[in-house]
């Protein structure tokens, strides 16, 4: 978490007492065996980003130590329970370059492990003590899990644009970003158009995030990523890059032939990986992330200038920037 | 749903709300694949046993029809969803003679399908507008995780004892029969002992609902029950009756063999059945499902004598006589 310090600033403190709080999440009285999985997923190299959001975005109201941290702990525990669940949907062995919970324990285990979590970030959420906050969250993982079945659904379906691609990561990634980011605001009792413009924030930062996410698929660095470039089209999931590689090939191209069959060979990824590379798609990726990243910065404009949205304005870069 | 009629009597009309509210949850905006599978697990002919010891315990208080049913359609949506998670988790291909979303969609949609569920009946509970009643709910999901964690992980090991048994039990099914009274009763502002008397009441008959489960897989019948005599041993759960029936035979028994090697064969699996239907084993285990239910309706004692109470000693008489 190099990255905590620079960016974080008025919240670095406070992002302690939430990993205090996540340790706490990890001792389970008499269960060794949970408390060894939790550890090993909450451990697993999380920036912290959603709940370092859900802080700042109450540095805008009236900012609760006691009512905010657990609020950011349970963001980072839901956050990292569907990354459970998806890794034993996607049977992904491993994540930032360690084994996932499935790889390590078992499918069965992992699939209670993240209803364990799931059930522990609303019990931290209720501790605000607001229902109205705890039903924005139910509603977000509602998304999510919408998301994710969309995404499941469609997997190896080729006849999708790229407004149904935008769908899918607002449910799936964004929505988490955006909940983040108005959940802090709430617990901080700020106005609505305080709170309406934290939320726009965090969906268009969360936007860049997925975009990026998807670049990275094809151009990152796979030890620091720990998972192998391409890892999307194995899994039938068509993402920014690919669907513009169809839309400039749309009669022959690999993409097409991967998906057929539903098995896709690693060669003809590869094939698709590589004309994307030797082509301006991932230019053109990145200027889709960046107008997220500008929109996200402009939501900003009308609340105050401080240090947290000096900090929010980082983290919007920091999204864009990042390599893994 | 012929059990309604007779025993839930005060709260049958209010259970066709709950009725209505789990309809309007089946159905998802733009979504008719989430909705069909919503649907379908659904209308498995659940018995809405845990909705009505809720709505009921709600009358021994100032009874909300517009919290106690929003509440009653959460527990029966988060029992659901533990069930959609459990049948993933053992690879059932059917529950109550119908095939599973499991068998019927795919693991990992179901994985989400439940994950959908576990957040929408969050939505629900917290319209009672009470943070309490959340937190106890999200305590019961995070008992019945590590009740399912702890059976997982004890598959095949006849190294157990009842004490664990009993424990296992009051985690994945107990506590949120429990919780079903307890809830009501704190939505409807009941004193603290009439809170405890009905969450022991829950408990109780959560616990004898569980042992008599535990009996119908040695001798239930299984047209009725949707699934093959013997399915715990199979999966390598022990149970009441196979731990009484080791307990006779510790050196030589069927249960042992089975276990070994960790794929039990289908003519052990029912060796051991028959050796526990030639036996007294199954009286004594409803000895024990009758005292849980005993203790049950003792609880109930200090409350005042109404329809309700009648209908709650009735629920608890049905746990004992069902025969599927």
């Amino acid at each position: 978490m190099k990255v905590a310090s620079s960016i974080y600033g008025p919240v670095q403190e406070d992002l302690r007492l939430v990993e205090d709080t996540l340790d706490r999440v990890k001792h389970v009285e008499n269960f060794p065996a949970l408390s060894k999985m939790l550890a090993h997923v909450l451990d697993g190299g999380g920036k912290r980003i959603r709940p370092a959001i859900a802080l700042l975005a109450g540095k805008f109201g009236d900012y609760n130590i006691d009512l905010h941290v657990p609020l950011a702990a349970s963001i980072e525990l839901l956050h990292t329970a569907t990354l459970v669940h998806d890794d034993v949907i996607d049977a992904s062995p491993s994540r930032r370059g360690r084994p996932t919970a499935n790889e390590l324990f078992s499918n069965s285990a992992s699939v209670m492990l993240g209803d364990y979590m799931f059930a522990h970030s609303a019990e931290l959420i209720a501790r605000t003590d607001s229902t109205a906050v705890v039903r924005l969250f139910a509603h977000t993982i509602m998304a999510i899990a919408g998301g994710e079945l969309h995404q499941d659904m469609s997997a190896y379906e080729y006849g999708q644009d790229t407004m149904q691609y935008f769908g899918r990561i607002e449910g799936k990634t964004a929505s988490l970003f955006a909940t983040s980011a108005e959940g802090g605001a709430m617990v901080a009792g700020c106005t609505d158009s305080e709170r309406e413009a934290l939320r726009a924030y965090g969906l268009n930062v969360g936007m860049a995030f997925q975009v990026v996410d998807d670049i990275l698929d094809f151009a990152g660095d796979e030890t620091e990523m720990g998972k192998p470039i391409g890892s999307d089209l194995m899994q039938g999931t068509l993402t920014l890059p690919s669907l513009l590689l169809m839309e400039r090939y749309p009669k022959a191209n690999p993409v097409r032939k991967a998906f057929r069959g539903r098995k896709p060979k690693t060669e003809t990824v590869a094939e698709a990986v590589r004309m994307v590379l030797d082509s301006d798609i991932l230019n053109e990726t990145y200027a889709v992330a960046r107008d997220f990243r500008d929109r996200a910065v402009s939501s900003l404009r009308t609340l105050p200038d401080s240090a947290a949205r000096g900090s929010l304005e980082d983290i919007a870069d920091y999204v864009l920037e990042r390599r893994a």
